[in-house]
């Protein structure tokens, strides 16, 4: 299969750790940045794993010219969904930085968009292909805790150099959709609920000049048969600290409870007390994952498009519920 | 000086154990509950310290014919309000059971009460008086942390058999007074920061009979300094854990983290990394610590009467919220 990529921002590495793994797919076409620094080392890259793609400043002209099976979409965050939506437009499978959208209405042309094109799109939720996180999900589908009632996720950061253009909400979408919703990809995921309605605060207070970047911000879902959960993010970990990230999960069931913490796993039930750490497994590879699906060779994907749908509307949603000072409700 | 109990249900060992530690108290009166067991393990206790009280069934009688210095009240939940009407009008200081009203309105007229008659009057909030959270407090006040910017707070039960007051509203006010009341008072003593709005939700779901008793509840404060606050709690925790309640606080700082977990504090700034305990130090004891601000030997008691009113408040706010669906605004 023939893969692009559109820009280097992100979590790229996803996809590139795949392609290491994979022989079968063949790098046709990058459409480098703007500033070029940001795709020198992807073209580094590729090149080592000898492929040899054409180099593109228009990604609609390489588009046509590679007639790509896949695109990475990694280009500003402010245009994954024209890129998204130009792919889809093709029937080329996606798999994106997330938010795949920064806006409801963005969100909603790409969705119709989809319907008449429905290819494979997901957006890159690297905590899903955590093992911590990966083990939480296999012991619930073993029904290890029970129904779950509760659900608190967590993203911690240090704050370290930002980007430029985590510092401006156009070219970010906010923390909730950029930094949250990871945690509200594991709310939805673990609980195997549908959000119903979330409120939220966010403040820009006290961050250090990083303009209007969100220091710290919660959210609050409620979801079907009255699930709830809370979403808390912050870059407030401090420097000294022994991870760049906190992020963490505690689901609590109606026979048990699973934490996820520290890269770690906790679970007390009738058989387990909590106090020792849970065997983890080994989650598949990301892209990997998402090829196989491609090729029809694994229907269950750790994520899928309609999650992908959900998880970036109860994102978006959420911030714009901080942004309101309202509770909104979410189809 | 003279000391009366009204009932004996929930916290009254903190009255108790600090009656064994004070040789300048005497115990004049007891009003039986109801349902006199409920009373007679306060009887013998009282009666082991050699104190003779004399025993009632009204309590306005007790306190017109014992006219004690001090009341503890811990009758029925929805008698607190008029119970502490009745000893706030007579000059009489209050350590209650929490929540001292069960409504806006009981606890406005406490209020009004008051104003006429500025005795001391606290309830007891026993996290305060938990090494972990003492400890918490210390560091804060030392700047260990820097300026507060969030927290999340967490209230964990066994279900266990509940008494069957619990199970209705109106003789418990809801799991967010009764059992929120707990982690939305560390948000508040611990932030130093008032409280501006809430959002929270609350369900009876899977209550396994327990009537109109919420198993799970969420809270999301604003408060002022823009500093956010998540409140979680839950009659969740499983049987085979290894202590009946998980009581916990994140508090995240400009300059450093704290967290209590399993009576435990961990602290991250620039000196620790968080990986070892902090070396907890001993609060003073809730009742001794009351009396002493009675008795004008402590003008900087752990809990004071204006921290009470304002942590039932926002504790009843937050409860008419769930119950509301809307975003309501604090005082």
């Amino acid at each position: 299969m023939k893969l692009c990529f559109i820009g280097n921002r992100g979590h790229n590495g996803y996809v590139l750790d795949g392609l290491k793994l994979l022989d079968d797919i063949e790098v046709v076409g990058i459409t480098r940045s703007k500033n070029p620094d940001e795709t020198k080392y992807l073209e580094e890259v590729v090149s080592d794993l000898k492929h040899s793609p054409s180099i593109y400043d228009d990604f609609e002209k390489m588009l046509e010219e590679c007639q790509p099976d896949i695109v990475s979409v990694c280009g500003p965050l402010e245009d994954h969904a024209k890129h998204c939506i130009a792919c889809i437009k093709r029937d080329i499978h996606v798999i994106s930085e997330k938010t795949i959208a920064l806006t409801i209405n963005e969100l909603n042309e790409i969705k119709e968009t989809y319907q008449r094109h429905p290819v494979k799109l997901i957006a890159m939720m690297g905590l899903r292909f955590s093992s911590e996180f990966y083990t939480a999900k296999k012991l619930i589908l073993k029904n290890k805790i029970g129904s779950i009632r509760l659900l608190n996720s967590q993203k911690s950061y240090r704050l370290g150099t930002r980007a430029e253009h985590f510092k401006q909400r156009n070219s970010s979408g906010g923390t909730i959709p950029w930094v949250g919703s990871h945690a509200i990809d594991l709310v939805y995921w673990l609980s195997g609920q549908e959000f119903k309605s979330v409120s939220a605060i966010h403040t820009t207070k006290e961050n250090k000049s990083c303009k209007e970047m969100e220091m710290t911000a919660l959210c609050q879902f409620s979801m079907t048969e009255d699930v709830f959960a809370s979403v808390t993010m912050d870059y407030l970990r401090p420097q000294n600290a022994n991870t760049h990230g906190d992020d963490r999960i505690r689901i609590m069931g109606t026979d048990g409870a699973l934490e996820a913490r520290d890269g770690k796993l906790f679970l007390i039930n009738s058989e387990q007390n909590g106090e020792s750490e849970i065997q983890l497994e080994h989650p598949p590879q990301m892209f990997c994952d998402f090829v196989a699906s491609i090729k029809g060779e694994n229907d269950q994907p750790v994520i899928n498009t309609m999650d992908t749908f959900k998880v970036t509307e109860a994102s978006l949603i959420a911030r714009d519920a901080a942004d309101e000072h309202i509770i909104k409700y979410i189809d």
